[in-house]
């Protein structure tokens, strides 16, 4: 930790700051220079606001060398997590995790129909909603537990794993004992009482990041559900909030490549939530691959214009087949299988 | 409702487009142009999702006409909302709503001499935390209950409605029990089972925007409030992200006025989540009430240096209290009273 | 265009507008709703302010229906365009143009060095800086007409064509002289007058983004370079400015499928400038390809610590050549040469 | 500057890193932690890249600690400028600088019928667009020379000095014969020939803040006319952009204290351009004053429904004078004269 003291600060006000920092355990190092003075902490203390030094007089600014996450930074770990998610699929690997399936789930019969058409593509996790974060009151919120039993038949009957969002501290055990993965939605990233709960259940999270949420924010948000014991995050990029109105959300494909940098946990993308439109959803699955994610997690409903629910960015499964077909290509370029 | 249909969209496009809107019950009212047709539909369907038809062939976009809230809007309600939060304090009126107090109640010591403090000065709400998001799990999270506790015998000794923060379905009950009003915080803006709890209990509620949240979105959870019966809503601007860094976040001092050209809710702002920073909340408070808020909402800490959270941006009641003899004038200026 | 009127608007206020619309050689189309009307208005009037209808009493908003670009357009042309950029290079075909070399040109011998690298790497235009845009005055601006030499020389020397930025209209026609290719910067995207001169001189043109521009400002952008009569316009997406901060700026991998949908344009990906460190162009390169981009602009320096500008982006040879390698793979999955 | 080594950088890289500072003429001071080694650099080397440093082995990033500009700091100059535009008007003193006037001249009547009223309300500058940047090629854009001869007539009847916006280098000096303040617009603010050329000229010149410049890349853009010698700037705040569409742009009224807390130069806000409708300007330009504004740049038109640009911003001239004599109240309550 580096303290910068204002223009003229005087010597007793960096004195003042040295013996603080000395109380706390740090040793310092003040460094003069001919209009400012330095000061250099040693010392790990992340957990320890750093407001009354901020605050003292003469102090200009701190600024921090530690990241603020531990157990989901590259410092602690240096290889790539993989995250077992059950009936023989692991994401992380060499072969690519697609999450497949439509928005919500709206009936047995629709959900096993397009389970099997998403099996029969290259899918290998099933995805739906059971609970839906919807904007209005008045919009269809989701089966519900209904919900879950309906997709846990489906991936018993399939031999796939099954991941669906829960949105209540109230639930995730509920969720928890139907579903292979959890998943956090992008409006719950910073819900740290659900982060908490869901990191007490011990099955593998699926973390989208939130809408206007930094890298850093979600590898905190990952530093929650992992400081209850839970190990297996993946997390997912799903499109962040920026002034451009021709795509819902922009697809920060950076973020790949980004979290690689600095986390071990593994990465997916989802091209539905970011495009809002099924037109450009292929594009920005090429994208992701291409760019070096650990699979995709995509819409796919046969009736898009009957959903319940995001019908205008869900592929209809001719159209995912045809995409699974071309990403083989690029997965191969990258060293991976589909 | 107004369809666009694609440029050279075919009669048969046309009229499957207009048989569907019929069989919702809408009346159409086709338009043709050289190169385009648009297609008026007249009813009130705000609660259907108009999926089925933006995917139909030949169809390029839906432009809505009515907006997606009721019970929040200035349609259903000319006059502006007040709204009664007991102690005699009226928020939406003449009299400036002033909530003032810590960021997190640290002791009951601490926050009665700091609730003397900001009542001295002319504050007329206490606020405090006693559940605290924090995007750390390794900070301060609060006192909890007891921290409630402590709120509730200050805000009965001083004869102060009080205020405080929900974060989780489970405390909704909790919270109620000894808050006169619950705060939904920016980042559980769209954590809508928390809405829908809190909108049952029955006590008024302060609606932080969310940090990224569009006028329109947060009108919406306002409506899942609300839509659960309880029509005391209290909105507050605290800042919205944006890629300016200067400050925490950046104050939409414009969320005033638009607001108050959308709906009868009445509305505050928050300029010490906004600025991150005391040294620019006095400038921002003024802002506020220049554009003609209904109140403010200011972090006062009497040892901003060991606040246990967010003392960077707390005020010393001190400056607090020459902020509220400032204020006097601007209030004036703007015909409210402080 | 489509009249939103308000609630209630009356009788006379709506027949005003009509009238209106009338003299300005619309035919209008009143559609009365229970609580509101709306006139459909039919004409092409793009150039025409409607501030005079906009302001009236009783409207509400207007909607347009028509896009605000003509000649950019795919209404106006259905095929991809592509641009000659001499020396038998076409951008927009089947076969990527890569575009690369040093930030800045800083002698002579260097480019020269770099040049012959990238092009036996699979380079097929060369790119460099002669007038620099710095954010600070103290910064190296470029050698300037030097600059221009120099890379002409290298072109001409490896009969590559040459890509080069224009900052001032005074300089138009000097760097017309030298350069294949005239690059518009993104900090000069909505430089009206530049483009307009850019667009006298008959050559193709690089127009990037600008760092908060919308698809469609840029897109009027090239419109404004076209209705100068050169339709050779070559878009490149560099990056957009978010809140995000762990890279210089947000790469919208999503605008090369959304331009695709909405102009005849080709466009590039600039994943040096959209990241601002060379770790992650690798990534962002990959992914631009496999969304369908026309190709890249890559900054290549033979020795980025001593860089005059940008160091810290470019790519040594050796990596690029690495890079270009593996773009192979991920340019034939998506039907590309390289 | 501080250096931060990676985590485990070897004792080599740390003394070449040492030894290329030491070249460099700084004084280095190296503080090793436990995991990580930090080296002090003191020096102000504002000019020079650090990019040599920053890609040496083993470095992981460069922390600055001067601020990057020089003469528009207060580091330079504690006590606030003011601006001198001529017949008795000074910028940044107690007097608020009320900057009025249509937004395009359309015609000598108008502009001077216009005038007139605005000087009646108080308005102490004239302004008006001779030359006009506009999204649409097919816009009109200005009367150029006519509209500024037409603006002095105006300003020399009147007593009143003139602030006009120039676009391109080449008109810098016909600009500069006819006006008082010369306005660099948003989309020029990184028009880095042009901030020079508009320093050599003599002028006072308005700065607007670009659509989406950081206050530090603003306070960069103004330096650059400083750096001509020309030191009268005058910072305008009119409106970022960000995700928020209720408004066009989001005023930043916070750009008020930050900029007064870094630089010595004046700062108005200008609510026409950051709100694009009329309604919200009163509420802006009061949360301006409040917030510490030393003036204000309004748009007002007799007839906004004719104006030939920006009509739906244009206050009608008297809803001008109703906000100029609210202002008064607020414009005292700060310490501030109308």
């Amino acid at each position: 930790m580096i303290i910068i003291m204002k223009d003229g600060a005087s010597k007793q006000e960096i004195t003042a700051v040295e013996e603080k920092l000395t109380q706390f355990g740090f040793q310092t190092h003040p460094i003069y220079g001919e209009t400012k003075t330095v000061i250099g902490a040693i010392g790990d203390k992340r957990q320890i606001s750093m407001n009354e030094v901020l605050l003292m007089s003469g102090v200009e600014n701190i600024v921090p060398i530690m990241r603020p996450y531990k157990l989901a930074s590259k410092e602690l770990k240096q290889e790539r997590s993989t995250v077992d998610v059950g009936h023989g699929v692991i994401v992380g690997g060499d072969k690519l995790a697609v999450f497949a399936g439509p928005c919500a789930i709206e009936s047995e019969e629709q959900f096993i129909k397009v389970a099997k058409l998403v099996k029969e593509s290259g899918a290998n996790i099933l995805r739906g909603g059971a609970f839906k974060p919807r904007t209005s009151p008045y919009a269809f919120g989701g089966l519900e537990e209904e919900g879950l039993r309906i997709m846990r038949k489906a991936g018993d009957m399939l031999g796939m794993p099954i991941c669906t969002e829960v949105m209540d501290t109230r639930d995730a055990l509920l969720v928890a004992k139907y579903a292979d993965v959890i998943q956090i939605g992008a409006r719950n990233m910073q819900n740290f009482k659900l982060l908490r709960e869901v990191g007490r259940v011990g099955k593998p999270v699926l973390l989208k990041r939130g809408l206007a949420s930094t890298i850093e924010e979600w590898l905190m948000a990952a530093e929650y559900i992992m400081s209850e014991g839970d190990s297996d995050v993946i997390l997912c990029e799903r499109g962040i909030r920026t002034y451009e109105t021709s795509t819902r959300n922009t697809f920060d494909v950076s973020a790949i490549p980004v979290t690689q940098e600095l986390t071990h946990l593994p990465i997916i993308g989802d091209p539905s939530h970011a495009s809002g439109t099924y037109k450009y959803v292929p594009a920005l699955a090429k994208a992701a691959v291409a760019a070096g994610a650990d699979g995709l997690m995509i819409e796919v409903h046969d009736c898009p214009e009957c959903a319940s629910s995001d019908g205008p960015q869900s592929l209809k499964p001719e159209k995912f087949d045809m995409l699974m077909k071309e990403l083989k290509g690029i997965a191969s370029a990258v060293g991976k299988e589909l």
